[in-house]
């Protein structure tokens, strides 16, 4: 255990060579990558995420060697960085760690191909700088722990310190320059989750504040500009500031040998994670007992606190974003459909039949899942019918989680979906991608998707 | 007492308007005003500032209606409101208010100007919107209160709202709108004092960014991007993360009453503010007995826990920006040179002798200093001298403070000394521009002041 594991970490994400990292991490690393694809493309479209765009179309340039996704145009890394991460959030399809219940896709990928495309980085380069990021992200997510998720929106906080790492990779910077990019990301860490309670639009600005800001944070880290060696685990520190249960062995928890990276699972249902693990149970009691939904008198979902404390004030959603924080509504959209994705939501969230559905839905914090989250996300409902049975459904791994995976064709349809959702891009198109994406280690140079 | 604190404050700051305001309230905005303009032009030169400025060079355009005061560059509003509140706030001259612990013009100021130049906003309308951004600032920093100061930077946190509050003035946000951006700001809030530990750069970092996201925050409201509507108060909020004694009176502390604004000091010292107490308090002894460094055995200074939790740490310093977080290198300009300005730190704050005067410094927390504060910022000091005198200085006001106050050609000497000191503006210019500046309340369109 070192005694400075700011540093620690620092070191190892200026240090990493792509020659360390393990054959199938790369695998899943290009899996991640063409997975965030899909989400941000996704964003084109929505409400938030345009607006963000318009802000970046205001205040910066109207050319650079950065892509906008969903814009199809090219600006500073800052701005594409900003916007690809506000876009790849929105459709609540990226990716999660379940352990540090953060989404590294959206603010590691969406500033790191900024700069790769900028510098002209090599694939290598990207997948290296990219891996640097989530092991980073992952660690500090589980060093701030559940307190600091109770308040915090850790994708947003420590989003800015994954992106710092991804990008100063990207840059070379020393590992001492790498320590204070951390500085300087660390302490422009911020997103509260007060703003579900009113379904606003900040959870996108979130990402495209901490991919904005970890980006700063290392430009500036090349350019000599300092920041606090211990931000993390400092008396002064995110930690002190932001957690009451900090753990700093979980920083530098087997650097180099456990990758973290490869634990990260796929969203398949278009909700807040919370709700997959009851989603997934349920969809195998309504498979299994050919339930309808009007068979269904009432159901209960045994949760950990973390889903109460997300979900839990989300009681009447008014907007399709705010019905993914709804278990009633996942599970109506299940109930009705055996299926909560994008068009669903868009389609039905609000339909007479899913609304009624959200009175039948309790959720009941149960010791088992609340002990082995956030490890493991266990999903366990008991279903009361109508006719009178008691029907038990349990989950121990949700589908898109390590052990329960999706394959690359699984991956590939649902970035189409995404796609077509969206009208963010062709279905050529996104094969064009696909076919990048998957021989992305062999590209000289990163290159360009939508432009 | 509302039951929505936030929501008061967010519309009586779109509300206001320039006849609300009284006349000598607008006088010291006037004041405030050139203060910053100094504080802003003193910061060319410094190497944290001159980082931002080339960031803000590579990823923002090269050209735009706003003025970066130390690049005599037009950019975008964004760039710079960025640099403009880096350089503002680095020389530590910039103006502060006691009872919240926050320095209001450099987050006000720098994105309030930059959008009027943009907008081209009447004088009228910038210290409107400046009143607003300095009322809504001080509130929120009284309500977070010293619980918060502890571990953040309040300038930093609350800087997003007080930025995004001035900004949206300008933008003519509706109330509701402005509710948003408040939503926006707070839930961007960060700045950490960790730095100070290592004499790092972040508080330049930290005002750059609180400028850029509350601006981001107000013109993203004026789009109709959502934000929480109790990002101060509510659950999951700002004080609910990042305070221990929240007091949501004070938010709406007889808003259109009591003008907050006309509490602010302005610094006399070249130093943290927390060292002036104290330092007037030796300057009226050393006067007084004519006493001369070497004559000076041991200083104590008795002062307030706030002043320990951020001077403690600073026990050796190695730059000129940490030492002016040293309470013995304050005490030792003052012994030497009655003095502790730009010029003195610069080229005398690791003098042989100013080094040897630390060790004779020591702060003792005092139960009536720390009990007036914040709202008074009370200084005293015993000395020791070699011939075994024991010698006491108190002062109940600070210079600079309200009732000990700067008059106006104090003000402009001030500025020009800050001018010289850098080099950003000769004395012709400044001139030029105080005349700008003393008859703001008078010009159609702001107008440009270097560019």
């Amino acid at each position: 255990m070192t005694d400075h594991p700011s540093k620690t970490l620092a070191a190892f994400a200026a240090n990493l060579r792509f020659e360390d990292i393990p054959h199938e991490v790369v695998r899943r690393a290009e899996d991640l990558l063409l997975d965030w694809f899909g989400s941000a493309v996704a964003g084109k479209g929505a409400r938030p995420v345009e607006a963000i765009e318009r802000f970046a179309r205001h205040m910066g340039p109207d050319s650079g060697a950065a892509e906008v996704l969903i814009a199809r145009r090219r600006t500073s890394p800052l701005f594409a960085a900003m916007v690809n991460a506000a876009s790849s959030h929105v459709a609540e399809q990226d990716d999660v760690h379940n352990g540090s219940v953060f989404h590294p896709a959206t603010v590691v990928f969406s500033p790191a191909l900024a700069v790769a495309q900028e510098l002209r980085c090599s694939g290598r380069e990207l997948l290296t700088a990219s891996v640097a990021g989530y092991e980073v992200g992952i660690r500090i997510g589980e060093f701030l722990g559940r307190s600091h998720y109770k308040i915090f929106h850790t994708t947003g906080t420590v989003g800015t310190v994954a992106a710092a790492a991804a990008v100063g990779r990207l840059l070379r910077l020393t590992p001492e320059q790498m320590l204070d990019a951390f500085g300087s990301a660390g302490t422009q860490a911020a997103g509260l989750w007060e703003f579900l309670r009113d379904a606003a639009d900040s959870k996108q600005l979130h990402t495209a504040h901490a991919a904005a800001a970890g980006l700063t944070a290392a430009y500036l880290a090349k350019d000599g500009f300092t920041g606090a060696k211990r931000i993390l685990e400092g008396a002064q520190g995110m930690a002190a500031g932001m957690s009451r249960e900090p753990d700093a062995a979980r920083l530098v928890d087997r650097l180099g040998q456990r990758w973290a990276l490869a634990e990260t699972s796929f969203k398949f249902h278009a909700s807040c994670r919370h709700t997959h693990p009851a989603a997934d149970a349920l969809l195998q009691v309504v498979t299994e007992h050919k339930l309808a939904p009007d068979q269904i008198a009432s159901v209960t979902a045994y949760v950990h606190q973390g889903a109460i404390d997300v979900l839990g004030p989300v009681v009447n959603p008014q907007t399709v974003h705010q019905a993914k924080f709804s278990m009633g509504t996942v599970l109506g959209l299940i109930a009705q459909f055996q299926r909560a994705g994008m068009k669903e939501f868009e389609d039905h969230f609000n339909d007479a039949r899913v609304a009624a559905f959200r009175s039948k839905v309790t959720m009941v914090l149960d010791p088992e899942v609340d002990g082995a989250y956030p490890a493991r996300w266990i999903g366990k409902v008991a279903v009361h019918t109508v006719d009178g049975r008691m029907l038990s459904g349990r989950v121990d791994e949700p589908k898109g989680d390590p052990g329960n995976t999706l394959s690359r064709e699984e991956l590939e349809q649902k970035a189409l979906r995404l796609a077509e959702f969206s009208g963010g891009a062709s279905v050529h198109e996104m094969q064009t991608a696909f076919h990048q994406l998957w021989d992305i280690e062999h590209a000289p140079t990163v290159g360009y998707f939508l432009t």
